[in-house]
């Protein structure tokens, strides 16, 4: 618990990176913040000295007089940079960009720690996922990627207190998107409002894209591959080697004809403009859940004993605390050895700039506690 | 990360801890075990090459040939004896006792981190915790305490993060009794069945009695000072001056007219004897809820806004998180600036000797890390 200077540099400026910065400012003994980058800018603190940016949002960090400022950096050139300090170094990738993602483990094995929401490295293949890991032990650094499930919620750490304290995780169970736990917490509720029943599915999809609740593009969500990433990363932290985000089922919620559409905008409005064609199926979906007293929703399942993963839709009771979900709220649920049949959870929102920083936030407080 | 030894003493062989030193046997890159005492007698590696004892039972540990074997030592003795070992130290706490908590500030400023699932320290006055992490802070030690709440949940970690990252945490409400969780479940559940209805309260707390899922003495769950206990930990992490774990509103579920039978196993026979007696209040208690469509509930609150923190019989929504709770599981809401309306909830087993050291084992680590 020495007085060393920590160094963090922080790429990405948009909803996340914005919170990050901000939450950054108003840590007590906050590391030395001596980089910060975005799409085509890079603002760096000037050698030899490095005296700490002492500002949080891009206007004043590019009005800041002292500053060093340059197009965009590559990967590498950022390493350089940051492995010179006089100082150990915390790289924050506030980005979901996967160029930088590819170069975690140049990163790591320089000494640099990474602290970052993007999903990418971590739900590509698992060679890259094994150098990341092993890179780190090398170069002496340290990974958290908290937010990359579940936003804020302690959902990674939870897991690894699990496994690294010998507890035997025999499945993870959830609801992994906040758009898509809305659309089935709205299309299919519980106890289902007399005075305004639920819309058909292309109306509560359409809601939710008006609302902000889905990409720009509906289709993104819709495909599964967000909630395939997740679940990648929690399979592998559970011990799979799972080989890469598409290698197991993914029911995905576009249906077949539509698949063709192009991927641009034209497609996306045409897609949206067709999806009505398809309400009668995803009515039968649900009414065959109600003959069973149940509801559907879209979840991701980790089965670690069968050594399965799986994207699909399925029937819960609804009694169960999954039907039971409000609003665009996640929910993870880990069935353990230790904790039987009652699984832990975890509740809450999953998505949204203020959350998401904060797991970010958290992690970079680990990485400072343990680097000192 | 350097390969330097960290030292281990641990206090406490009772169902936690007797999980824990199995968790602590399979960990990779263990600690140096050192010490091991139950009540009358302290077992202890030998001065000066303090060889680590590497046996995990109580049979293999006191059975060891090359170890030093004691009557019960002081806090003193222990505080001494951790303190002159060649590395850093740290104490699990596992016992229940008050006297070795009210040592924590001694070990911390002597250098020594705590992990303990013990609350005594935490929930007494206000001065003691106080103290307490100023020591830690004068010593240069940790002070890890998460089963104190919730047993293995990831309680208090998480409210730590949403402080730490400077959330505004408005609001904290929960189950925190496995008992009291049994008890309401069943005397009251959302959906009760037609061919077993719910039993009377006295026969619900017989039942829990017989199952194993009160104290010996069922008025030890039902006096609720185990839930001001742990309330009174949450409010301070929060930020609030609790006094102390009786300096706030708690409501007893022990009938007036039976607080002054004797506490001895005498007066616990006549306490189950004459409970049917209030049968009636309690029936109306579940009454009153049911009229609004409600189901009544035995909640802890932290209204960290208002200052205020209170235990007391409250009624929920049937559809709400609360309601629906399972068994004998804990939950725990966070309301805070950030998650808005919908809280992030933590839900699961809250007791038990397996979860209870598995959080102990998981601060263990995080110290562990810390520390090298």
């Amino acid at each position: 618990m020495s007085a060393k200077t920590i160094y963090v540099g922080v790429v990405g400026i948009g909803g996340v990176g914005n919170h990050f910065l901000s939450q950054l400012s108003r840590l007590p003994n906050a590391p030395a913040l001596v980089l910060v980058a975005r799409s085509s800018q890079t603002i760096s603190s000037t050698a030899p000295s490095y005296t700490p940016i002492n500002s949080f949002t891009w206007d004043e960090i590019s009005s800041n007089p002292s500053v060093t400022k340059s197009g965009a950096w590559t990967p590498d050139q950022i390493a350089t940079y940051l492995s010179q300090l006089p100082g150990r170094a915390v790289l924050v990738d506030n980005t979901s960009d996967v160029t930088l993602a590819n170069a975690y483990p140049l990163f790591l094995s320089k000494g640099i720690s990474i602290v970052t929401p993007n999903k990418k490295a971590f739900s590509s293949s698992i060679d890259l996922w094994n150098q990341i890991f092993t890179s780190a032990t090398t170069g002496n650094a340290l990974v958290y990627h908290e937010s990359t499930v579940g936003a804020g919620l302690p959902v990674l750490s939870t897991l690894r207190d699990l496994v690294a304290t010998g507890d035997k995780v025999t499945r993870i169970e959830g609801v992994f998107s906040g758009t898509l736990s809305f659309l089935f917490n709205n299309f299919a509720p519980v106890t289902p409002s007399s005075t305004s029943p639920p819309g058909k599915w292309s109306q509560v999809v359409a809601q939710a894209k008006e609302l902000g609740y889905t990409e720009p593009d509906p289709r993104d969500d819709l495909n599964g591959m967000d909630v395939a990433r997740k679940l990648t990363i929690l399979a592998r932290i559970a011990g799979l080697q799972v080989a890469n985000s598409d290698s197991f089922p993914i029911e995905s919620l576009i249906p077949a004809e539509l698949e063709s559409l192009a991927s641009d905008s034209a497609g996306a409005a045409e897609f949206m403009t067709r999806l009505p064609e398809f309400d009668e199926r995803m009515e039968s979906v649900k009414k065959a859940a109600e003959a069973e007293g149940k509801v559907v929703r879209y979840v991701g399942s980790v089965d670690v004993v069968a050594g399965k993963v799986k994207v699909s839709l399925e029937k819960f009771d609804k009694g169960s605390a999954i039907a039971g979900l409000k609003g665009s709220d996640n929910i993870i649920s880990f069935y353990t050895e230790r904790y039987g049949a009652s699984p832990l959870i975890v509740q809450g929102a999953g998505a949204g700039g203020a959350v998401t920083a904060m797991g970010v936030t958290a992690d970079l407080i680990k990485v400072l506690q343990r680097l000192h």
